[in-house]
């Protein structure tokens, strides 16, 4: 199986290149940038293109069985500030590469990062299973969500094989700390250096992480994946409030973090976490890193940058 | 009550700027068309612009406090075979429009007209309530359902009110018979100039139509509803077969209309009506048109164009 992984050279792109080269997968990266010199081993090759202009990489990967779709050009704050340029870049720039793959003979496999965070909006019940309703509440999980729609439609009448992967909120090493995104990683970071962490209400938020190695997992499985779901949400399996992660990272310094106390966002539901019965069936899939050994492995990571 | 309708020079705009006006209803037309000299006379006045471009249309128009949006530059058909252009003029088109709502003091509210028979894909259950998932089995209904999502996320985030209404299959007077939409129309006027009905399968798809004056009355209900729903099924309230439309043609011609049969469509669902219910007790609406009398209207009215 050749794979082409669409921003292979990010933090969840590294992961799923990793994990998928280990069962033996030739992959590609493709992304806007390289990665530095040495620091992919497991990749075939890499290309530095445009990934949601085909014709730029399609040739130079040799063409591909499988792309995996991590290209996003925002996250939901940036979303929200401005929704026409995440339609013009994330919707329109993944319609073109759908328009593109018609053109080719090969109908290739299109894995698609969603958003399980993002597409269901407030939950009606936790945990969240794929059939809850898809009501998002930011312009970045609308757009994730027409993307899966536009996929569903695109296999039914153009016949392009594809499955959606509603991720949790990843994390692990290569999650860069200064992000909008990966509160593990910021907390870490700011742990490690000795600064207060902000936290908003009294820290009982709860939230559904998975380890990025995990995920990468799941992308190698529903790429064999030959049952009839589309869908399939990949999460930790539990959800981890915003008190446990500090107190993860408080047991692992052996310190305590200094708390910066903000009020409570009426926006924020209390608990969101995603149910992985399916992806446990049908995948055969399920994480296999427990949360205080996965928030070591971003702390060990954060240290060797810092 | 000034309301300004995007599409005010359409078959639909013209039901809804006649039902709003005979309410007391301020009516301005903002199309790239203007309607006939003469062929309005309900409309306070009517500004040639493109919808989406407030800064063109909202100053001439002299404000709004209601936004009826029937603009759309697509049909099922078409927003399928150019996907990347149906998003670009009606979704992108929508968003710039709401971005530039948010720099306006005045919060009008917005009524869009999403479509029943679009938005909700492969009835799971007839007839269809508005909670029905949403599973768009074309570009067109992804379009439909990704607008009705950011005008909720506005409304939440930037106060901008909106409601959703969506639409069966509206027929009625003004309908043009040369479209690729209007099955009422088009096989009106084929059958009163002697030319046969294409059918595929044996007559017995049910679809649900509204009459198109029955729509105006919705919207101007939905202008002044004070409730917490947002999203409301417009439709004729029962279904009819192809087969109820031509013995209606064939009564009201006084003759037989000849059929071309061509084999059934695998992708048509057999049966698609709307659950009205909710419209019914929240908007105080029902369709008073009966479908006899509606289809005698269009085909008077295509008697006075033929």
């Amino acid at each position: 199986m050749r794979c082409a992984i669409l921003g292979g050279a990010g933090f969840l792109g590294r992961h799923v290149g990793r994990s998928m080269a280990a069962e033996g997968v030739e992959v590609w990266s493709v992304d806007r940038a390289l990665s530095l010199p040495g620091s992919a081993p497991w990749l075939a090759g890499e290309v530095q293109a445009d990934c949601f202009d085909l014709a730029s990489w399609w040739d130079a990967v040799g063409g591909a069985d499988t792309i995996v779709h991590l290209a996003s050009s925002t996250v939901p704050a940036t979303a929200s500030e401005d929704p026409v340029q995440d339609v013009q870049t994330n919707l329109v720039g993944t319609l073109r590469l759908l328009q593109a793959l018609r053109q080719q003979r090969a109908r290739p496999r299109l894995l698609f990062a969603s958003s399980g965070g993002a597409v269901y909006g407030r939950p009606q019940s936790v945990p969240l299973r794929e059939d809850h309703p898809t009501m998002p509440m930011g312009a970045y999980g609308a757009t994730k969500l027409a993307i899966e729609h536009h996929l569903r439609i695109e296999e039914t009448q153009n016949g392009l094989p594809c499955r959606i992967l509603r991720l949790s909120n990843p994390y692990g090493e290569w999650q860069q700390p200064h992000g909008v995104q990966g509160v593990i990683a910021v907390f870490a970071h700011r742990a490690l250096h000795g600064q207060p962490i902000d936290v908003w209400g009294d820290g009982s938020v709860v939230r559904d992480f998975v380890y990025a190695a995990d995920v990468g997992r799941a992308f190698m499985a529903a790429a064999c994946h030959e049952g009839a779901a589309r869908i399939f949400n990949i999460g930790g399996g539990a959800g981890h409030s915003v008190n446990d992660i500090i107190l993860s990272l408080e047991r692992l310094l052996g310190r305590s973090v200094e708390r910066r106390v903000f009020p409570a966002r009426p926006f924020d539901p209390p608990v969101n976490v995603l149910d992985i019965q399916r992806a446990r069936e049908e995948l055969h899939w399920a994480p296999q890193m427990t949360f205080e050994e996965g928030v070591a492995m971003s702390v060990q990571w954060l240290r060797t940058v810092s």
